[in-house]
């Protein structure tokens, strides 16, 4: 059914008539741009996406040619997805809840807050009806888009001083962005909008007193453990975070139905790819990072508790002015309460296993 | 660098010289029979891998048709492995570990007890030198193989009565398959090879005192809460199970660049696809298996620490015949090693709040 769709429509309705060997013919060689969010130095995410660009590439044997470019390079790192929208660049592939200033709804597919981890948020965009929302939504944008990459759970951020408690949150200028701002705001945190980059000079001179950014790979190239060497776990604000490959509708809608079919696969196969990159470089980088003197620290509960509740109050601000943002998170909390009693005994008691035989099979 | 490699080599050599639009004239019309090791009600499967074979067409404009087969069907469900090795059909998708009695390195691929979970599974597989492992021990049996799915961690099984301890092992008639199996010998379990369809009847008339399936979504159809109603926690010996894409290597040799790139591709996103779906399904299908009467139990640590030291008799055992499965289990050990610290501090503590929570958000 979905063969005979694309032979009667469009661009390769006049294949249709010739014979089987000829048929491709009718795919036209085309050039597209994607911009990212990101400088090249976040390598992860830049070996995914050339990836992708090259699954794409090899499969039309070279006809449908993506080029990749850095942040600031021909799109500033934060309009990738207007430049998009507007029809500037053809894709991106960028975190989409950076835009929520544009509209709150698009936090949601990112990932939010207390809601799930990256195997649970795929089930739930894949096979829960998380995708379907979100099309409809990035439809009105003119926007089409493909989750493509997941940090998996970052960590909480480096800290010049321990934290003890609500009250060492009171006045602490924190780089840390977006919604995890907000929540952090409500506690007396000081949210710092500063790039990644000048953190450290910022940490180094007092400017700041903590920064957050991803996890121990990515951290660790911007020496923090030198400045701010408490390291917090868990990151339980941040335990799922999508990269969209976006896509700009008009062009998206022109594709001939086997680069469409092409894309959302290799999409799909980002997105288990950048998971499964950072889930292999993390754990090394952790080690270096401990050997230089990063201090590792748990969140205490009264702050994770604290959190949990301001989440709750900037969710219901935010629903006063976007009740579609309400019925999304409703939509993902249904779906998360009814993942967790399973999660408990399975995933996470069979981890505990692991984790456990591994101390126990330890030389002292 | 890639694009110019391929098309310096092979038959896109004489497409090269052409045009852009006729390249694709190169690629020829294919018809390959798949062969699974499951029956269509393992419909979780089934679904990924049509998926699967549709991402391949519809990438081809049709012209790489892969016609997908149940168990029986043309070939033996355990036999699917070798119609591939022998050139009957070009294809199969099933689990590697099946076939450990031709060789036990068909075993680590799909994953070993007391080793990993199906992220830190992939990060191995794909980025900590896995896959390369595997490549080189399918090409001595005439195969290439992609992993193409993940069932998650299973259940432990279903009991007709409690378990307490090792004492409640011995002589337990338990219908359990491969080194899972051998490991549960070694504390006095009798292992029953019998097809899962034959396991209700034998459960009802006591012939075998309990059996192990998958997990929820898959149990639930073969009524076993009925007969063996204690449902064990967690599948600890299963917390990862891959399923691969087998492909006949000289049917893979002659495959222009572009069709294995495209196999490659949709290979990968099938993995992602398997375990999203499982995680979808599952969680309801617990919660009705709890309200038609299963009784969750969670298995005792003694009988865990002795199945894993059984575990590493076992292994020790394997490794007198087979020195290179020892080579890959050390492998996978180190790889393990060094995961367990960052997971246990990212992905499982994160995990813990978001269980938590839900528990604190709970109507009481």
């Amino acid at each position: 059914m979905r063969r005979r769709t694309m032979l009667a429509s469009g661009p390769a309705l006049a294949a249709a008539a010739l014979a089987s060997p000829a048929l491709a013919q009718g795919n036209p060689a085309i050039r597209w741009r994607l911009v990212t969010g990101y400088p090249r130095s976040i390598d992860v995410l830049f070996g995914v996406i050339d990836n992708f660009a090259r699954a794409v590439s090899e499969a039309t044997d070279g006809k449908f040619a993506i080029q990749t470019f850095a942040g600031g390079e021909i799109v500033p790192a934060l309009q990738a997805v207007d430049a998009v929208a507007n029809g500037t660049v053809e894709m991106a592939h960028t975190s989409s809840y950076y835009y929520l200033g544009k509209n709150p709804m698009y936090a949601p597919f990112t990932g939010l807050p207390f809601l799930m981890n990256a195997r649970q948020h795929n089930a739930w965009l894949y096979f829960g009806g998380g995708n379907a929302l979100a099309d409809a939504f990035y439809a009105t944008q003119g926007l089409v888009a493909f989750p493509a990459g997941n940090s998996g759970a970052q960590m909480g951020g480096w800290f010049r001083k321990e934290i003890n408690g609500l009250a060492d949150l009171q006045g602490l200028k924190f780089r840390v962005a977006g919604l995890v701002g907000s929540i952090y705001a409500k506690l007396g945190v000081v949210p710092q909008l500063i790039a990644p980059g000048d953190s450290y000079p910022a940490l180094e001179r007092g400017t700041i007193d903590a920064a957050d950014w991803v996890g121990p790979h990515d951290d660790e190239k911007l020496g923090f453990v030198r400045v701010a060497p408490y390291y917090y776990y868990p990151g339980f604000m941040e335990s799922s975070v999508v990269a969209h490959v976006f896509i700009n509708k008009e062009h998206w809608d022109a594709l001939p139905s086997a680069y469409k079919s092409i894309v959302r696969t290799a999409a799909m196969a980002a997105n288990l790819e950048m998971v499964a990159r950072y889930d292999a470089v993390n754990p090394p980088a952790l080690r270096r990072l401990i050997g230089a003197g990063a201090k590792l620290r748990v969140f205490n509960p009264e702050i994770i508790s604290a959190c949990y509740r301001a989440a709750n109050e900037v969710y219901a601000e935010i629903g006063t002015r976007s009740p579609e943002f309400t019925r999304v998170l409703a939509h993902m909390q249904a779906f998360r309460d009814e993942q967790m009693p399973w999660w408990q005994i399975s995933e996470y008691a069979a981890d505990g296993v692991n984790i456990g035989i591994r101390g126990r099979n330890r030389t002292p």
